[in-house]
């Protein structure tokens, strides 16, 4: 199949990369390394491997061909440009995968593109894009996909198959179910590593930390709980504490982002599933503050 | 009236200074100023005119006189100290004042001395001592008095008097109310300034934490409410709001003691109440979260 990535960074550039190292016939939309990567191809320093490929490298999608697949891996603030970015990729049965954090994501792309079909890809990976047309993969890498809207299940076990083909460890997963699971570690550990400059194994060794972390996964599992999702329970909690103990100390993408004075993700990581939560009857108070600090830091940035 | 002063600090130089100046007996219990006060007096610069006096000055309480009224102006956290500091200075019938931020001190104190007569000082005062001996007295200075364990109620209207007659503005008020009040505005501003690195003006003019701020005085007054504390509600905290938008751009106490790597007086301000709250059956879930933070921030100094 054809694949698209619409942003070649520390996602895009990894699963791309992958894939296009795997014989796939894969381009690459980019901005600022755009002639750095259509001159040198892109280099993946990884745990796994190291290699170097030569890239079919765009800085305008019109450019690009119809995709059979379509990986977007831009930061979720940029999902605006997704108007003008995707039509030209689209054919009938083109698969969009939203490669992003957060809750709302799909509800807001499929708003855009009333019949494009969507999936979830819920990555598990620690990379970075250190310098132009070179990402730094430095462990796990797995990523999990999720029907959201995809007519055409064939379709979706096609990707996974190319995907493992690739080296790259998947599965399909059930889409609510994956999203509130990658929320529960994703909106405490995101903002409050921002909010008290602290990195993951700081947050868990302080024992005031520790048990605010874990009340903030429960107001997590609390609101998917009452949204209908299944198999979400406290035992999940202890098990994503206990997976945080022992992985390397981690600055989480959040966190990154506002040490480089980006803007941070809180609409889709706080500000959206508080809101699909509350108006459902449920209040998530300990991350309502959270998100209120963040957006605070963020206009003093 | 016979005055003991323990800790001659921002506020206990200011009100012991006034009440001197008047003309009463003022003994003011020193430590690291004790040489230079001993030697110099007491300077204190004030927006309603700065004064000096000779002081009598003390290392040690039992070198002091017993004494009539006893104003305990040190920070709370030290109050463990009072068990050796207060016993040469009582006699059958002392008032103990405990001019201090918080909820939960005047219980503890009493335990330590349960026949003691206590009353809790409550100071709306912006005042530091900017150098030893020297006290900055910037605005405000009103002082209310609300009676925790006095049996002799013309003890505490004749304290009354005496602190007029010296021109502080004060009146007595009753405990429980007055108490939760003030912790109406303390919890939620001395913790952010500190959480947030920011002052008062900023909290408020950023519409995410002013909803903030907001909130966390709701789980104050919902706290107090469920206590059965009268005259609290909601009105309370829209005025709290008003007379912070118009106050000088404002760090509390909790902030300096941060900016000057001093512990912060986190047990009174926060875990108490909200301990007190909690065995009463009601959560306060923004403030147990700015407690946390409080205690990781400490910690890391």
């Amino acid at each position: 199949m054809r694949y698209g990535i619409i942003g070649t960074g520390a996602i895009g550039g990894y699963y791309g990369g992958k894939l296009a190292k795997a014989g796939q016939d894969v381009h690459f939309l980019l901005h600022s390394d755009y002639e750095f990567v259509k001159k040198n191809g892109l280099q993946v320093d990884s745990c796994d491997g190291s290699f170097h490929i030569p890239a079919n490298a765009y800085l305008f999608t019109t450019d690009m061909p119809q995709c059979d697949v379509v990986l977007v891996c831009l930061k979720s603030i940029n999902n605006g440009k997704l108007k003008e970015l995707l039509p030209s990729l689209l054919h009938g049965n083109t698969l969009v995968v939203l490669i992003q954090n957060g809750i709302g994501v799909e509800a807001d792309v499929q708003q855009m593109f009333p019949d494009v079909q969507l999936a979830a890809g819920l990555a598990f990976i620690c990379s970075a894009k250190t310098e132009p047309g070179r990402v730094n993969h430095q462990c796990y890498g797995s990523i999990n996909l999720a029907n959201y809207s995809c007519r055409d299940e064939a379709l979706m076990q096609a990707v996974v198959e190319e995907f493992r083909a690739a080296g790259i460890e998947t599965g399909l997963v059930e889409y609510h179910e994956a999203r509130w699971k990658k929320a529960v570690w994703n909106m405490p550990f995101n903002g409050m590593t921002v909010a008290l400059h602290a990195q993951t194994n700081e947050l868990l060794k302080n024992p005031d930390t520790r048990k605010l972390i874990r009340d903030q996964m429960m107001e997590v599992i609390g609101a998917a709980q009452h949204l209908g999702v299944k198999n979400l329970d406290e035992r999940f909690v202890d098990k994503m504490i206990q997976m945080t103990d022992v992985m390397t100390p981690y600055s989480p993408s959040m966190r990154l982002d506002y040490d480089f004075h980006r803007r941070m993700e809180i609409y889709y990581l706080y500000t959206r599933p508080i809101e699909i939560a509350r108006e459902a009857g449920f209040r998530m108070p300990k991350l309502e503050m959270l998100e209120a600090q963040l957006k605070f830091l963020e206009k003093n940035l």
